[in-house]
């Protein structure tokens, strides 16, 4: 009946809908929803807000170093920061095995960082690049630890597995009930298409979307699938850019097979014109796979609407503008040797409440369920995360739907030193974040110490 | 901060999930969901029961005659007081119109009658089955008032509508901001199937579901689609009975025409072995469409799964078992003779639940969308119905998920005097009935007034 | 060993490809094929030229009076001798039942009719428009005399059929082995879109073509489909003139259902833009179904290519261009006021070769099979008509593939007094007419005498 | 006007029907096609016979070293011998590279290995094992020799490409017009379910079905479409096992993918029930993909008919029943172990003309079409190859359908010492094979010299 905070004011969302109320928080979780809820010990005046859960962020990489050598700019203090700031309390980033390392260590060094530094709650999926023995032996424990999901990637020199080991990991996650995230492209189309590319003198960043064909990304859904239906065991499908692609998902679902598939503000906003710059600047707009067209971005949202597409990820990946990051290969690197990402972390909910809620692509109802709710049950965190609802965290954020902000690399958090929207102007703006029923953002101002975040075991989640 | 009634202890369920909390209610409305809410004026005890929204049945006939005259056995107040009796708060019944009837004198006739009976919230779809100039000139003021859905038949000699009518009411539908719903059979079909059948002597009643074949079903619903896309207007398919006619749905749906569609629990939990008894015994099992196959009852569930299907209504038509109803044209009346339909407003929620929650088909969130949330938001109730949400009217449930029941017509409350479902144990009970705060049943005991249910106007919905 | 006539020196050109050989003829029938057969008692010089088997046009309308009571302007004279000239050998006309009408005698007056003036061969499709007991009792010896098919439309006021009425004819049609053809238009689409069309002053033939909306088609291919599966026997379908109706067809095809499906060169050639003229003129390309847009040519262009589409008639309609066809209603008749129909018969394999060979779209081969092979096979005339074959009969046109060739009213020998294709050019042109082994045409000079066509009885096809 | 050879009075058979005629042959080539022709220097009496092409048996293995370095039974005598006794006048073997071999050379040997033993025409796809740099820049050269036709393999250790290499081949076959034929399993999944099986002691060759998963077939066949949809290059796939890999050949072709598709008799005939043998028994019906289910033949069959798949070839592999072949690894060899393959090359002809003809499956057309004319077509040596026509080679065979024949190791012509039809009967001989004009079977008499087929060098066909 006492409350630590009530939200007193708003329009709470869900994923079912909108409606008038107060929420009154108790340590650090939801315990009263109503319409006049009785004095909390504090009080935020939530009048002309949406008051929606944080957003859940499933793709991120913070303190992690790239196959290429290339360490992302971020560390868990500067991207949980700027989480917040970007209204988003949980991530998940990725325990990354490189060859030859003991996933188990992997898994303990990333702990150490994230304790030390995280002001976000998070939570790690395990990079397997090295299936060794001892990699998949370790596995089961790992799981049970809750790390229930495992990354492999189709493409990327020194990381990418065979389909045989893919077939392990399956294997493995089936019996120990972990979900598979997989970064499916064709790595022998990419491959062909780069040498020719090389060969032909187009080495600019601008040229990287080509080195990428469509078909790469449809063909390696399809085998995924295939190892999926071969297996009996679902897979998740990071970052769909392509209408083709999202079209093999769809089928895919159609047919019965369980796939789960994200795409990212990126493939929703930017295309590969983006891309086309002059000299280095291109490189900015490089990742993997790369942006699309126009028509791509219309075909992913109409995937979101009939939720062919689940989930709505940053794909964080901090490459700072300078030579430890992006330029490390100097001015005239060829596409191939920039490091593949952008950030994205603190802009994802920020552009996804402009796309969708004031542009009127969708409802709030959709923004939360992709955002915040989806993730968290296919990833396991629901209903703890992901909703405002009796006995989840208190982690809520309060959006002033008519606040304008403008997205440039001086007003962003992280430390990746440029944003691939700089200039961009949206609307809505999470004014004030609450964190398991603590404020860590207020009117641009983070309370949050470093290290308050804690982690989230997890088991299987809704495949 | 003071409720007029608290329901305390429970396990709360939406369409999203389910969560521990106290409900409370001052005005009629929920106000207040919480860990430990206040002290309300009256107190339910909801320890291990769940408390789920009051059920939405948008599909059932009361105190109507059908096209061959005959009249249901219940009226507003025996109806209502069924569906109080089996966890709904709310119906959508018809004002029917006949050839020759003033349209705007139907629907005045109709509310006459639920203002007299009705004891729990109600709503009319119109039928049309005399689309004059007059009746067409009065669709929308009728719209206007609430009556935001048409219903048409496209088979049944003296109502079925030409395809030139149905698609003047799908215009007019369209201007107005109105749903069509459409009884979609191929009449063409059952009618050349019944005079093949009736002409070998196959007269009884257990051949009724061999006249009406499955294509008529599948062509009807191709059609009704093809007038969709040609008006550019949405259509609900009521009662979908076949794979095939749930396939046709599905892939419609994929292509992006908006097509919204129903089952009902007879076709998710009867076949056509049920009307295989000898004489006119399998009357009681005649419906339109009618029973199936046991895998088409399979490719129902898994489309309900997928959501191809989005409701499940009762389709009640209480046509007693006697000479006004069922048997009217003697114990040899031709399969053509029977008046088609079958009671289900009580059972419905406890069939749903036993199947679905009981026997571990889906969720609490399933049910609940599915025989609640989504039915309010297709008719335009929500999110006044079909939700425990702040702000909704306190239509709300408590179901015993561990008590048994077995339904039998001497048990039910309706006036059919037979049961389909006679002697079947179904397990979770709808204990407890609250309406719009008040509690209308407890402990089998009706406490509702006569003509204490309200009229809900309807504007259009999620179409 | 000796030949009456050897056509010596030319490419044959069959369904599976091209060979140069002479072809020996003796009694009307092909008795040689060969590299340098014995002389002849004549000689056909056919260096430069392809030698095909005569067209077979297996949907034109001869001596023919309209629902609307407006009557063809050629009889068989006229008709067959304009077949002839245009390098058609074979024609498939109607036998048109009307209302009150019997339908022993209509059969009866059309072979009357067809006897005293047909210069080329013929059969009849028999349209049923009056399915009265007599009418059905006739059938089955009709077709045993070999009117091995039946027409039924399911559009215009007086003649179409309700469902019922196409499910007794499919009945009857499985039962002695017949094959039934259907016009498939949605009447009630076409009725409500012409009665708004006219309301808003839209009645010139300029708005013919929105009068028959496309799902008009789709929506009546699908009935007809489902009639099929049904009923379990096949249909033909008759003008294919959009791309999702040619999609129709073959969705239906690939899950296995039997039908068959026609498109017409104006389909191919003309596009709704002819129709667009100021006043009357439009009434020169107003057909049934009407001309579509440029996207629907290339669409059943791919159609014809992929064979989801198998034969290529003309739909020979030929309303005079005077009061007593086309101009009946004067000059400022409506849309629904106009014949429905082009003539065509002549101008079918001239269309065809150019658009096919001259303009590079298809093989010889898909020229011969798409207007002669596949329609003698799919109506029961293989092999008798349709290929250059030993045995088969000796119907041979010799083409000149350089010499080009302008359409005109004047140059045509038809009596409709204007073409749709006034001014076009083509090239490839069908110098010698060979039928059962007589030159009929030479160097533009008509040597068949009247009556010398013979009646065709035909059995059923390959359905 | 005067024969060397004179076929009289038999049935004539094409791709396109039958009809009564005699062949007159001059010079090895077909000139008369007629009802009575002239004598000719020699006669054959083809009363009550078909006389049909010559077989084109489009993928053999002859003379041939396997990736496990064991060597077929059959040199180029014996298996010529053996096509001609069977009905098979052209076949296509390989020029099989392996790993360091130069490939020019590895060409120039096989040569003259046929030009030594061949007793009817042939010709090679060049099999490329090892796409140096080498090998790719001697492709341009060996294809306008005559060589368009490149295979590659997606699985099997040290012959398998990547699909980079892949890649590289379509785009060389692209430039240079070729034909790729593709061996299509996921290489990883046979490896991963191999490992299984032994791993459970599951070592037998009754095992070796179930190793190679039916999901390696569609897998591969949709990854090698892709790569035809991202070079713009047709491919051609080998030996389709699977209802689920027909089915993908259809839906890429439905889209306009250029896919065309072979199954051999052992698919349509024989199932995994074959292989289910105690001990090493099994290894006679090994081979690779391997033997499938009853419902999968069925689904081949109807593929066919359906023309899904265009082709229908032996794969002929004849691994002696010795310890130089099957029995290499002795008595307890594992599956693993077991070279894949089975004889088949005389048996092809009369397997297909019994399960075709004399069991009623299809038409003589369609027997021709599948296994003569489409062969000949696709591999571009049509219309020399496969057609009765004038003007093609004289390859003919004349079949008494009314001739039954047990199939018997001991009676068979090849050197494989078993084969898997082991006492089948069939329907349907080839009693007298004609290879460009001269009798080279009669009457289970050889009369071909070696040496004295032919090399046909093609050009790219119908891809």
């Amino acid at each position: 009946m006492s409350y630590d905070l009530v939200i007193r004011g708003g329009v709470v969302g869900t994923s079912e809908g909108t409606f008038a109320a107060d929420v009154g928080v108790r340590g650090g979780r939801i315990v009263g929803i109503g319409t006049d809820l009785a004095t909390g010990a504090a009080e935020l005046d939530a009048k002309g807000r949406f008051v929606l859960p944080g957003g859940v962020d499933s793709h991120c990489h913070i303190e992690q170093m790239s196959a290429a050598g290339i360490m992302t700019a971020d560390d868990f203090e500067s991207a949980t920061a700027s989480a917040a700031f970007g209204g988003t309390t949980t991530v998940i980033s990725f325990a990354a095995q490189q060859r030859g390392m003991d996933l188990r260590t992997v898994v303990k060094d990333y702990h150490l960082a994230a304790r030390r530094g995280a002001m976000v709650d998070y939570s790690f999926h395990m990079i397997v690049a090295d299936p060794t023995e001892e990699a998949l032996a370790a596995l089961p424990e790992l799981i049970g630890e809750g790390h229930a999901s495992i990354k492999a990637f189709m493409t990327y020199d020194r990381i990418r597995l065979e389909d045989e080991q893919i077939l392990d990991l399956l294997a493995i996650a089936r019996e120990h009930d972990a979900t598979v995230c997989v970064h499916a492209e064709n790595h022998g189309m990419i491959a062909w298409m780069s040498k020719r590319l090389l060969q032909d003198g187009k080495t600019s960043p601008r040229y990287q979307p080509a080195s990428h064909p469509r078909e790469s990304e449809t063909e390696a859904f399809q085998r995924l699938i295939a190892m999926a239906e071969f297996t009996g065991h679902p897979v998740t499908i990071f970052h769909v850019s392509t209408s083709e692609g999202a079209a093999v998902v769809r089928e895919a679902r159609e047919r019965g097979v369980r796939v789960t598939a994200e795409t990212c503000p990126h493939y929703l906003l930017l295309t590969e014109e983006d891309v086309d710059k002059p000299g280095i600047e291109g490189a900015k707009w490089c990742c993997s796979p790369p942006l699309r067209s126009k028509s791509d971005q219309e075909a992913l949202w109409e995937a979101l609407r009939r939720r062919d597409l689940q989930l709505v990820s940053s794909d964080h990946a901090p490459y700072a503008w300078d030579e430890t990051g992006k330029l490390k290969n100097g001015p005239n690197a060829t596409f191939k040797q920039i490091a593949n990402g952008m950030p994205g972390l603190e802009a994802r909910q920020m552009l996804m409440f402009d796309a969708m809620i004031s542009q009127g692509r969708m409802s709030i109802a959709d923004f939360v369920d992709l955002t915040s709710t989806a993730p968290a049950r296919h990833y396991g965190l629901f209903p703890r995360k992901g909703a405002i609802m009796i006995g989840a965290d208190a982690d809520i954020v309060l959006w002033n739907p008519e606040r304008s902000h403008t997205l440039t690399a001086a007003t962003l958090h992280d430390r990746t030193g440029y944003t691939p929207y700089e200039g961009r102007t949206v609307r809505g703006y999470p004014e004030i974040v609450v964190r398991r029923g603590e404020i860590i953002v207020a009117d641009g101002d983070l309370r949050a110490t470093k290290g308050s975040g804690t982690f989230l075991p997890r088991g299987a989640g809704f495949a």
